[in-house]
């Protein structure tokens, strides 16, 4: 099996995520950290290029050059894919660019800054026909992908409610006075765009929510807060959602929820059944059908539907975690490019959020904003994207 | 230590609430079951008394009978209090009717079916001076004292949110037309009221945010549901809250959520710390200071409030119930009630709902359904009672 | 209903356990405190049945006074049994006088000193025909008796396994020196008999292993400790068993096991599953079938067995405690006089521990201090009371 | 900072913990997969190199090749170590040829069949000066270096008490016959040598104690089983233990224990404090103090010691597993070689098992199996190899 050569904008020394990103693509083997240019200056990316081991040739100052260059790379020498960990306000000119030049891409999340944004970007994406992915890893976890199995078959009748919930706590102080990189950006509305934790952590809620029952929103009523004085963006919000079904939802957002490290939860209620999982305990899927006892399912189990077996690589009670969900995005990303060349896909891998979802989510969030500032209760939330069909 | 006897209006064979009220004042010792008028028609009032072990002489056909014959008793021979458990729409004639003859009364919850209602009744409790206890069981619960006590002595520092949930099961399919005795009456507006689920179980979450935390409703937004084809009441609904303090607030609301047993649940995120409490785990209270490990505090431990040690039974380890909590706010009681007689009460016991925590749970009720029905997204939920002194 | 008047020997002022017993037994209503004799002096008998209530003419100065004033009182006037909840040394001497003059008995555990007075209570028992119970409070729980019939039943095919768990820390330093009752007399040989924590609550576990699964033992090594200096009994305790069908076990007990509050807990592997509990999460237990999910079966669901649901008084979701699992107890020894009396009984109910159960478990403790003094690495174990019917 | 180059021995298509291993040494970015022969045939071997993309010179088809052709190259181009995960006959024989060689080593455990193997690997390792690790990865987990952080610095006073288990149920029916590769050689005293359970999880429960307590045994006594019919080697075994230091303690372990996914948990007691810690929950530990509330340490948090802190990827919240824990020790690994070339290692990280513990961990196989054939109770487990320092 050939190895896929990955290039990398952002994610530089320093970075969180950027690690993250190159755990998950290189744990299983199938790609390797090719090229990247790694941070905002020249220095600063050649430099953690250099520590992280890039080849000089390929550890470039700026995005741009490495476009250029490996563009103009004999297609069999190029990266196979760019992966974009940027702050959010490079995510779009990086990305279309990349596209635009027939580079397959990954892209954090949120996707872009706006909806107009993701319009150019799907038709972009569309006209090259590349692989484009948009990490939301939480969706990555084997029990989720089992959730969605089940939801989706009709086991736990007709959804009636969803309550999903995503609440951390990094942000209960002003750290981003004090140093913390992290928190600068993504609390500046320049970079981060229009919402604070509505972005960061309310839109892996709402792709959640989707992913797993398919449930279209209807309309919804948000009220949204900063807390620690002096932020511009809302580090807290609480939505009210009713979908299309008749389905009722609660979303429940927060970074200063002081206890809450990454407390992302979904619980589904069906007429027939109901689902629990944590992210805190990805391993394990809670199910209880309404009249027999609850069911507690284990990752690794022989009893999960294809999608979650294929997802997994240690056995029951041996734990994944974050990583290896994320590289599940990745190696579902892996898949869909090599597809492109051998004719024998494991379709069970084929399984990553899209350009698509990640419109989905710049259109939450704009809503999200926008009923915040309203007075009325009910904002027509629906998404004019829906029926588009799913594309890899 | 003189035994206290107690009349019972409702409560007769199959009335589940009835025997938790019997269990609860039997279990301390304390308390005699005296007298009833246990059921609707004297039929069935004098069956149940029979079997129930009631002397005959105090075994009564109608609550009416049981009035006119104990206030007729001489002072030390009558009921030293009244327990009223019938469906709520007796809730109010039957508790007015007590309080005028000067008898202590306790009252199942929700108090009365309208604000209007629990004005008439303050005024009558005020002017007779009786011991007046609403049955909240779950603020009973010696760790929700604990929790009670590091809030209002600030170790979680300013509050910022509050998420309440209160989600069962059991209402989820039409088991109204099935014969459930319990079903029947609580989802039939002319013995429940202008509320099903709001009432029955969101009652208990307001009671439990404003006990643990004193915040103070400004304003709600409430989207009500009945899933349950043919159902006339709410049984599902979810509020966001805004507070007087800033505070923001999330209610959630279900007797439809399957998988769900007896799911309330509290959690309060201050800027110094968070408290996570679950009903059906009462024996612990989880405290998460800002920069040091979660705690982990269990009941009958030493280091808990006097508040909270009072109320307990048996040492750490040994589960203390939903049956126990009941208890302790009939011993509250019966500490009231003895402490006009004799002067040497133990403080810390005397701590039960008040008839003002019954009107503020009535003035919930009607808000939340008011919402419900509004366009509007923040309906004025103020309580015009605040400031009244708490009351034994 | 009638109801049942207990006598009570022991259990006065400041005796955790004696509270427990009354609750216990009041709590359902069908049994009344009316008698007894509760210290160890007449002038603390006297004040402590002052302060709980009793009536002047039966609140005793001395067990042996209550045996003769009440064998003398028309049978429609004596007390239906006695309770005995004394330090160990007097269980023997009390529960025979008792047992001799014919009073029905519940005796707390561990049942006697020895073997040899085992084997003269139950010679007594069986001439006067009486209903006898020793209080294994735990086996009262409706998740264990679930456990036993699922066990039972073959659900989890052939009993491989057993581990069982009795660790606390109350005697992790030497409160025996700074006034607690409870621990004078539990680490004095004289009155706790040959053992300490094998004793106290290593018999417990037995007890429990047995009546879930009904293996016999027929051989245990042994190693006790006494953790604390100058302690003259075991404060610690192990054990390998070996069974007779050929399963093994391990137990684990300890009272200086820093952290542990009330930590007994039991697993069972059979062939085909696997079941666990843990008394400080009562209301829950947990199945693995081998080839499918674990499932959480919780109190009070329909799809429990008889007895489980015989034993409980609030439906799921609301925890029930240590004290209505002793209640039980209580609840099927009235049952079981009742039985006498008239023809009605719930067979579900009649369910506690005998003197038989009382036997074994004296058996259980003999052996386990003798083969911790052995250098001989199996000792023989069998009971020699195998096979003798069950009887109330 | 400069790859290090690994080659592999064993891991071949399809063996489970090959995939580990790599996955283990390549996520951090540190390490390449460079050469391997990985299969019992040449056939198989090559075949496996190729897919998983080893280059043709540095795909062999034995491990004498491997070792001939890279001990010929040029020190900057050959192995910087190798990583041995064969069945356990094949350890000794390929190890020490490595280790003779010059070549650093991993090795998977138990180390080798024998005391005597054990001790010849640990005079080949001392005079190569090389850096040899053994694999027990367990001990990888951050939480794992807080526990012993907290021990060793005598946070629970003195160890009264341990209990270990390594519970399983993978074996609990005759897979071996199902060829189940897995199952085969772990059950065939040929290649597994002269224990089952015992060497294959037992030994990391070994590990895990003396790691976190660094309690020396003194005396075992140990009851080994084989359930499944026809097994040779024991599928389950329980033991006490008696440390040097008066404490005691327990070890269970099964692979037939229905229901056990990898349910590996260590508690410790000490006078003064104890802890918990369970594999399946590994971002967690448990600390109670004797006289405070229960404290819950999360991997990732500030207040953790250093070597805690070193060993993590992603923030509190984001649940790290099996494979990070075995990262870890790759991690430490490689920072060991690195430290012979460059002079500013990360202490912290400089943290993982070596030959001495292998050497232990072979000792208690030994003699846990020489005890569980023993009529005598307690057996002198005492290890010659105490005091010889910690090398890497």
């Amino acid at each position: 099996m050939k190895k896929l050569r990955m290039g990398m904008v952002g994610g530089g020394a320093g970075a969180f995520i950027g690690a993250v990103h190159r755990s998950a693509a290189l744990m299983d083997g199938g790609i390797e950290f090719a090229a990247g240019a790694l941070s905002s200056t020249a220095k600063k990316s050649l430099s953690s290029g250099r520590e992280l081991g890039l080849p000089d040739d390929r550890n470039y100052g700026a995005w741009e050059d490495m476009l250029e260059r490996e563009r103009s790379l004999p297609e069999e020498e190029r990266i196979d894919f760019v992966s974009i960990v940027t702050p959010n306000h490079l995510h779009f000119p990086v990305a279309r660019a990349f596209v635009e030049a027939g580079f397959n891409v990954v892209l954090d999340k949120p996707m872009v800054h706006s909806s107009e944004q993701a319009a150019r970007l799907i038709e972009a994406v569309e006209a090259s026909g590349v692989v484009f992915a948009v990490t939301y890893p939480y969706t990555g976890y084997p029990m989720v992908k089992q959730a969605r199995h089940m939801v989706r078959r009709g086991e736990l009748g007709e959804i009636r409610k969803v309550v999903v919930e995503y609440s951390q706590d990094w942000l209960a102080t002003r750290v981003e006075e004090s140093g913390t990189k992290q928190a600068e950006w993504r609390t500046d509305p320049e970079r981060s765009g229009i919402a604070g934790a509505v972005g960061d952590v309310g839109s892996h809620a709402e792709n959640l929510v989707h992913t797993v029952t398919g449930l279209e929103m209807a309309g919804i009523c948000a009220d949204l807060t900063a807390f620690v004085p002096g932020r511009r963006l809302d580090d807290d919000a609480n939505l009210l959602v009713r979908y299309e079904n008749g389905a009722k939802g609660v979303i429940v957002i927060s970074q200063v929820a002081t206890g809450e490290e990454n407390g992302l939860s979904l619980r589904v209620y069906g007429a027939e059944g109901g689902l629990w999982w944590r992210q805190e305990e990805p391993n394990y899927l809670h199910f209880k059908p309404a009249v027999a006892p609850e069911q507690v399912l284990t990752r690794g189990s022989d009893y999960l539907c294809d999608e979650a077996r294929a997802a997994v690589r240690v056995p029951p009670g041996h734990p994944e975690g974050f990583i290896e969900a994320f590289a599940n995005l990745y190696a579902a990303v892996a898949a869909a490019i090599r597809r492109r060349e051998v004719q024998e896909p494991d379709e069970a891998l084929l399984d990553f959020p899209t350009v698509y979802d990640g419109a989905r989510g710049v259109h939450f969030i704009e809503k999200t904003v926008e009923s915040g500032r309203s007075e009325k209760k009910w904002l027509d939330a629906r998404w004019d994207g829906i029926g588009r069909s799913r594309r890899v």
